[in-house]
């Protein structure tokens, strides 16, 4: 098995939806021959009929997408631990999955940016900063002014979050599975290129980000981070 | 069986936490003879220890709050049509129904409010409107002069619930279940406070919304609403 990866200076790996299914891999005990792509090799994933990380293949099957990654580990293999539970988890699990990617990550795209275009090797530093721009109308420089107003718009939306976590220890009940893989995605893009701190201390979701970073034998933990 | 329920004007049942209930219910296949409570007979509720609806009485169980209720149909009727599908589905519930109340019905209170006073009881409406006053700071009529911003929240809050309907038939896959209740109950609440169209008629959510209000015998269809 291969996930090919988006990886960044010193072999960084910043991608929220990497890490999502290097976290859904983990949960069914899964290990992959990860496969380092830059900014300026995506060549290297023709084979698999578009051009974004991550990719996982598995034998003949050729999976992107970090959704159709777990379904695909979902129903590939079926007696290891499930990332659903149940059909009514998987389907509620799409939604967890576009709110994490239109919510979570829109607010944090204002906060990781300029800490992605610091880690990005310096031959990709202008194609990112480009893209980044024909994006949003703004340059690098112009986000990393409105990282206060950032940070702001990411406490807020992890207010429902927030709440569940005050009642229960992981998204997903009492134990982890693909809800918190989703929203810890944004986190790790957040632990990999955004030095200062988050969350508050005392923030019912950062106790469960440092249990996320303990699990698997601390895989997210142990990864090189900009996290003081 | 007797589910607490507030009952405006002509009975109207505006509540979507209500509304969530009554559809939980009908999933498991449940009936509950139906109480009706008006702001001014509040004190009926006393016997739950608090003063809100719903309040679901299950021979000598009595369960408040309308995410309490669900957990409690899921756990003491197991062998009925699940709600959750699994553990890690009902944990997963528990921040579906967080994003409901903070992010969908916050949108919506704007929205419903201004209907909600109006069919309210006119010994309560004074009540009503200085209640709403201590929470916002702003009166009926300020939130009414609201109303096209208010939509225009709403329809933007609902981002993710619109993608995940662009790729299935409900919230929770392809059959309905607590995912698709709790967001239902906000609309519950529009069809009943509110007469123009909250969606666009080629906005997948408002297929999805006809097909909910087919269920369970055009339960949702069938009550006293304002929409056209």
């Amino acid at each position: 098995m291969k996930l090919y990866e988006l990886s960044l200076s010193e072999g960084r790996t910043v991608s929220p939806f990497v890490w999502r299914a290097r976290f859904c891999l983990a949960h069914k005990g899964l290990e992959a021959e990860r496969i380092p792509i830059s900014y300026h090799d995506k060549d290297q994933l023709v084979f698999s009929g578009q051009d974004r990380v991550p990719v996982l293949v598995d034998g003949d099957m050729v999976v992107s997408d970090s959704w159709k990654i777990a379904c695909y580990l979902e129903e590939a293999y079926p007696e290891r631990p499930s990332l659903f539970g149940s059909a009514a988890g998987q389907g509620t699990g799409l939604m967890i999955n576009k709110f994490c990617d239109h919510v979570l990550l829109g607010s944090m795209f204002l906060l990781c940016t300029p800490g992605t275009y610091d880690v990005t090797q310096d031959e990709d530093k202008p194609y990112f900063a480009q893209s980044r721009q024909e994006w949003t109308g703004m340059t690098i420089e112009d986000i990393r002014s409105m990282e206060a107003e950032a940070l702001k718009r990411v406490r807020s939306s992890l207010e429902p979050i927030r709440q569940t976590l005050a009642e229960q220890a992981f998204l997903s009940g009492d134990t982890p599975a693909f809800t918190d893989y989703c929203v810890m995605g944004g986190f790790m893009w957040a632990r990999t290129t955004y030095a200062p701190q988050v969350l508050e201390p005392d923030d019912p979701v950062e106790a469960w980000r440092q249990r996320m970073l303990d699990l698997f034998d601390g895989m997210g933990r142990k990864t090189l981070s900009l996290e003081a």
